[in-house]
């Protein structure tokens, strides 16, 4: 149902989901480098969609030095991050479904995202480091998969979602892959179950699984604001955000309104 | 192999683990009301253990007024907390187990202690609300604990660890019962297979599982410092660091570093 076209430029993302091209802006480095009003007037009336998502998914995504590579933003293209001499690479993947499900049967839950807890006690995608002269990125991530998980998952080249320099790992050159693979409901329960019970890792290196809500209950702070406001791994919390308006499991402005409420929920004591 | 007993002074908590005698004393209040040398003093050469966890245990436990209760500082006896006329009550429990199992094959990881995402996007306890006059509180959890982890737990006042006016929650008169329950590892291991496969609660109102790490990484920020740094439902962490000391699963040195660090971890952009 869903082709993916990645075109990285700079600071601008276009993704293509079901029928519509779904442009994430990264602003405000975008607006300097290319007039937004432009951009958008060129694809009005078109099957485009232009999300300016200001700031907040900056956030995560310093600047960097372009030793190899041609971005300025930290995004590389995964030809670009191969190429990178003394680099160390980690993959990993957003598993995701749909699911017609209700909270207290009355809140939509829409969409099932997971992540989880690791050993490091911090939020996390399942997977880890992979060595290119070893095996491709895409085996890598599947026998990490197949420890973490306890489910044997075949990643392809067609999961790739994005290649960046990890802001909080410039030291050590570290290249993070992120992957995404969408699920059935049934299956997304499957991995649950054999993460719990048949993962090598389970109770070692991976804590727990966890489902991330993607709803906002009354009151404003419940759900995915008090989620955002926990403590990630890396540039994980990044690649979250990013995945969620890319993949349309939620809106720009819901993200945005459950950031503001979890940067404020981190503020308090 | 354990023994509990549990005597609520103004800010002083008395426990009985194994053959010594542990007190927890919350300053800076009982620094205040008693001379702690003195007491100390007095304690000198017994099997008992004065543990002073200055401020840090205090943190969540807000002065109350003492509306129908005895005591000042939030905490009182279970019969004191069911004499509560218009409370309402939140039972929820502490499910551990000891393990010889290492972090990378040489990090003790010691203890299992179990914790959930909840619905809402925090981290808290198994467990909700209880009516005791349609059921006992602990008939209540143990009904709960069937829903949020598909495992029958028969719970009884013998778990009964505190109960006390919740922080968050003072407009709704809400009092919170903590339980605890030391188990076999083998019996955590099929609560988590439990709970992600057949409660009927997972995916709605749990989220997933997840362990608590109890060790502190090289570094000093990776375990049970990020662990902290998360975000907790009502006075969850706090129940949480009471206990971790309370049952000897931490040492209070290793709980005040592992605050400092979730503190410092907080306050990072």
């Amino acid at each position: 149902m869903r082709s993916r076209l990645n075109w990285s430029v700079s600071t601008v993302q276009l993704t293509m989901h079901m029928d519509e091209l779904i442009i994430l802006c990264r602003s405000p480095v975008l607006t300097k480098a290319v007039p937004m009003s432009r951009e958008r007037s060129k694809l009005e009336g078109t099957n485009v969609k232009v999300e300016n998502v200001p700031v907040l998914l900056d956030r995560h995504n310093t600047q960097y030095s372009t030793k190899g590579g041609s971005m300025a933003s930290g995004q590389l293209s995964r030809e670009e991050a191969l190429a990178c001499v003394g680099c160390r690479h980690a993959c990993h993947i957003l598993l995701y479904a749909d699911t017609e499900a209700q909270l207290f049967e009355e809140i939509p839950i829409r969409h099932i995202v997971l992540m989880q807890m690791r050993f490091d006690g911090l939020l996390g995608f399942p997977g880890g480091l992979v060595d290119p002269s070893e095996e491709s990125l895409e085996e890598g991530l599947s026998r990490e998969l197949w420890e973490e998980l306890g489910f044997s998952l075949s990643v392809t080249v067609e999961d790739h979602v994005s290649s960046c320099h990890n802001p909080s790992s410039s030291s050590s050159h570290l290249i993070t892959h992120f992957y995404s693979r969408r699920m059935e409901e049934k299956e997304i329960r499957e991995v649950e179950k054999a993460a719990a019970s048949t993962a090598t890792d389970h109770g070692h290196e991976v804590m727990g699984m966890v489902r991330v809500p993607l709803y906002t209950l009354k009151g404003g702070g419940g759900g995915l604001p008090s989620f955002l406001s926990h403590s990630f791994i890396g540039n994980s919390r990044s690649q979250l955000e990013d995945a969620l308006v890319r993949f349309g499991l939620v809106t720009p402005e819901e993200l945005q309104t459950a950031l503001t409420h979890a940067e404020q929920m981190r503020k308090q004591p």
